[in-house]
């Protein structure tokens, strides 16, 4: 069985938050790359990003330095 | 459910007071980025930060260097 | 006895179809380097990756900084 | 409630003994920076720096390289 | 008493092979080394590599990127 | 109470034995810092290492990437 995501945290509220508003994020990543796309989902391990080419990339959260919603 | 964060230790508790205070500060991340802002809130996961333009940052605690009150 | 790896969450989940659909995929690691290959198995530590001349790569899940399949 | 300093391990009792002390010290993190001053309070996330100033830096233990004392 | 590592999991399996039949190796590091030997032994934290002049390494598991057979 | 040290582990056994024999060790660190010395005693989080001119450097375990003995 797996292990629940604490959608309790702020954090991972927030983020649930803006993959049910398809909301446009940078993500930060420890190797200094800067991914652009909408979250489409999360677990305990990593959050998944779609980029305007509808490809995913799936990226472990212990490789996230940050993310922030993209200005318009 | 979520597990509680611990208000307890001084370093959780200093960035409480920082929050409630509104102190400026700078924030250094593991790729050498410096962020500068007000923290909102914090969770067991991370920290977010509050630029002049009031756009949020979610930062990863993982990924903090350190963090200091900026100098006036 | 072995940890069980837990199958129920997404990305252990996707990862599981991509190794029985034999999926093209970039790895992305924390030293910057870009693996390609398919993935062969996964446990809790490690996801071994199999490039086109059948050679095998183990690669520890905490140095990985995202996975992608790739375009065709 | 707060999981407690485990005061009876060597790193945990030296860093608290240059507290005491006022021992200048070293520390180095991941970044590769290299922050000079006496430690001022530990706790099981951070370590705070205070420097010549009196201005106070709060370290991620996750980030500290090394620590040594400063040689007179 | 220590922990027991963890034999039924695939790589901790596999590098216990690649031990008995003495598998000349490449271990990449988290600073981009790359190191190259055979596998002595494995604990819970390290890997322990001997180089072709029977001089030992001992890598910690947190550093190690990726293993893989040297091709012959 | 500390938790206390796996000395039943092969690697933390093969320092203790390097610190009863005064064996003199290269201690590689993630910044690429390579530090040479004797290892005068470890903990759970910790290594510290004596230099030649008798001054002490507490390194973190979570940055070491290997140690090896120096070849005389």
């Amino acid at each position: 069985m797996a292990t629940e995501l604490e959608t309790g945290s702020p954090s991972v509220r927030q983020i649930q938050e803006m993959i049910r508003e398809g909301t446009e994020v940078e993500l930060k990543l420890v190797t200094g790359d800067l991914l652009a796309g909408k979250v489409r989902w999360q677990d305990n391990d990593c959050i998944a990003l779609v980029d305007q080419y509808d490809q995913v990339t799936i990226v472990w959260r212990q490789a996230v330095v940050y993310l922030k919603p993209r200005v318009a």
